[in-house]
């Protein structure tokens, strides 16, 4: 069944812009440049352009969203979500991911060349925002020639882009579907961060972020990594899945990993440390803190935009809690958007968006049939 | 007001037991010998001995829990709880209070001399277990004569601890106040102590445990402390006492704390490092995830006890969410256990037991003094 709606074998494209006298401005006052970003797209771009569907991506996700790279047994990280008759249908939409700058995976980042020291940025990498990431991705969009994308969305970082695009280009949006975010981290989300970011800046192969031509810090990522998953589970998603079971017989009496979640972490961590960059997940997480749309400022006072939102939440999300969802969609309630927001049950905590949840499916796909036709009344 | 109900100084005492050829028998199987405890007590034994209390420390704490040492202006860990007037009245209750085994803080861990080699025990220490704690808590009482405790009570790990009595021995406990506790650790649980290990033993300086002779691993277990301290606060707690408020006047665009609860983690990270021993929190840490009196571990089947149980919870505690207190009472009843249990409002999240709030003391207070009348009219 799954491999019949799979998208197949896909391919990572690379786009450059910001080249020589142009850099781009970023929101620190800093500017970069030469910018590549990798990305993908799925399906086919229709006629009049208005079935392009931008994916945004977590803190450690990429641009290959869907479907296999050759010879991958892996699919890529929403791939429940994007293909043929999943919620973002590639028979019908033109889907589009894109690698944030900042990021490890073939966008420009910390370990990317430093046109002017043709060594790795490292900490020479300007500070980016979440604001930054979606100008890039502007750039993206209009290279391929979309005016007006019919949906943004993502979960977690990925709704703060989704967001963002509402904030920084509200024409170009038909629409957004935000999930299991928060349109500002609290001090909580700020606080795990931190201690992620501590943990990498305590190993000592971090060496002030110069570890490119050395050993990287994968012990201090890798305890960052190990934090990030028991926020991304939930208490009861953790009992179902580990409860108390150990790996042996008995207590080993040893500093070992005696139990099941135990080994389970230690295996994420190592995992993560092969495919991320420790200073990207700086850099990341730095720009996740800064996000801050309250107040007003994801929709300016006086001004109408004619962007459909649909937010969503899960019951066990603990780090996004639904509380974070609810302010976003009451202060679109003020702001006369047409807006629609669900908490869905699920037991997985935040990782749910990731999964294959039918609720979520089932939402995302009407929210945005429903948009497509309006749209279409509309132009 | 506050300093006329101090204890004003008290004396941390040490009592050293399993000497020469007879060591104390660990769970594990191991003996461990000589057995020193650090201990502090206030108030008066009565004359037949009927009032003494036994307070058992959580994760960090000590033997200092009142009071304050010579020259100090920080008074013990639970001063709100402990002095004349207070819950635990020391013009009524003879109060003690150890140091657990395997701690740095005066009673025999992993930083103390290894009689064999005259030098720390380091990694040589055996594993211990909140029943060692406890057995050797017990030799202490013996020591001081008392052969029924009034009433053994404390938060977190002193909650298991208190549990604990209970389970080895019913007879010397008149009644239990378990406080924000669990019989067993959630995977959860066990996963944020087991990514607080990896932190130490990510640092190089831990070195195996051998680090007493030169640079001790200060980076892990401040990140350690980091994410213990996130987990002992709430969400709600944490937005009133930081929120979003930065240390500077703008967003610093570097990887210095920008945000308060930034900066408040690192000092408290900091600080925790000159105070306490990274291979404690090792052992420590590993005695909380092995404890588990679930299955009726508690009290065997069949077994009648006559110890009075309160057991509390905060509202707020997200680590020792309510659920696992009523897991517990719910067992009591089934035992046909004198326990009552009571669902503390509170704001502060798992630390609300070490904080004065009112209806804690109330309910202490009342517990205890029922708790005295009634073993009055029984002896």
């Amino acid at each position: 069944m799954e491999s019949k709606k799979s998208l197949g074998i896909v391919e990572t494209k690379y786009f450059t812009f910001a080249k020589g006298e142009s850099p781009m401005l970023l929101e620190s006052g800093a500017s970069l440049g030469p910018i590549t970003l990798a990305y993908e797209a799925y399906g086919e771009l229709n006629k009049n352009k208005s079935n392009a569907i931008l994916i945004v991506h977590a803190l450690s996700g990429d641009a290959h969203a869907a479907g296999f790279h050759k010879g991958d047994k892996k699919a890529g990280w929403w791939d429940s979500m994007i293909g043929p008759g999943k919620a973002f249908d590639t028979d019908k939409y033109f889907v589009i991911c894109s690698n944030v700058i900042g990021g490890c995976r073939g966008s420009t980042g910390p370990s990317s060349l430093n046109p002017k020291t043709n060594k790795p940025y490292a900490l020479d990498f300007p500070i980016i925002t979440i604001a930054d990431m979606v100008k890039a991705q502007k750039e993206l969009i209009d290279y391929l020639g979309i005016k007006r994308l019919l949906c943004v969305s993502g979960g977690s970082m990925g709704g703060m882009q989704a967001l963002q695009w509402v904030a920084s280009f509200p024409e170009a949006v038909a629409s957004t579907i935000p999930i299991a975010t928060a349109w500002k981290h609290s001090p909580q989300q700020i606080a795990f961060d931190e201690v992620g970011r501590q943990a990498v800046m305590a190993d000592p192969d971090w060496n002030q972020g110069n570890y490119y031509d050395g050993r990287s810090p994968e012990r201090g990522l890798s305890v960052a990594r190990m934090i990030g998953h028991i926020t991304y589970m939930s208490d009861e998603s953790m009992e179902a899945k580990f409860s108390r079971r150990l790996r042996e017989k008995n207590y080993s009496f040893t500093f070992k990993s005696d139990f099941e979640v135990e080994g389970y972490l230690r295996y994420r961590g190592d995992s993560f440390v092969k495919r991320f960059d420790a200073n990207s997940y700086l850099y990341i997480t730095k720009a996740m803190d800064y996000f801050d749309l309250s107040s007003g400022k994801l929709i300016p006072k006086g001004k109408t935009i004619d962007t459909r939102f649909l937010v969503l939440s899960f019951e066990s999300d603990w780090l996004y809690p639904a509380y974070q969802s609810r302010e976003i969609i009451q202060f679109l309630k003020t702001r006369n958007v047409d807006a629609s927001y669900c908490q869905i049950q699920a037991k997985y905590g935040h990782d749910a968006f990731l999964l294959d949840i039918p609720e979520q499916t089932h939402l995302v796909k009407h929210f945005l049939s429903a948009t497509f036709k309006i749209n279409k009344v509309k132009s």
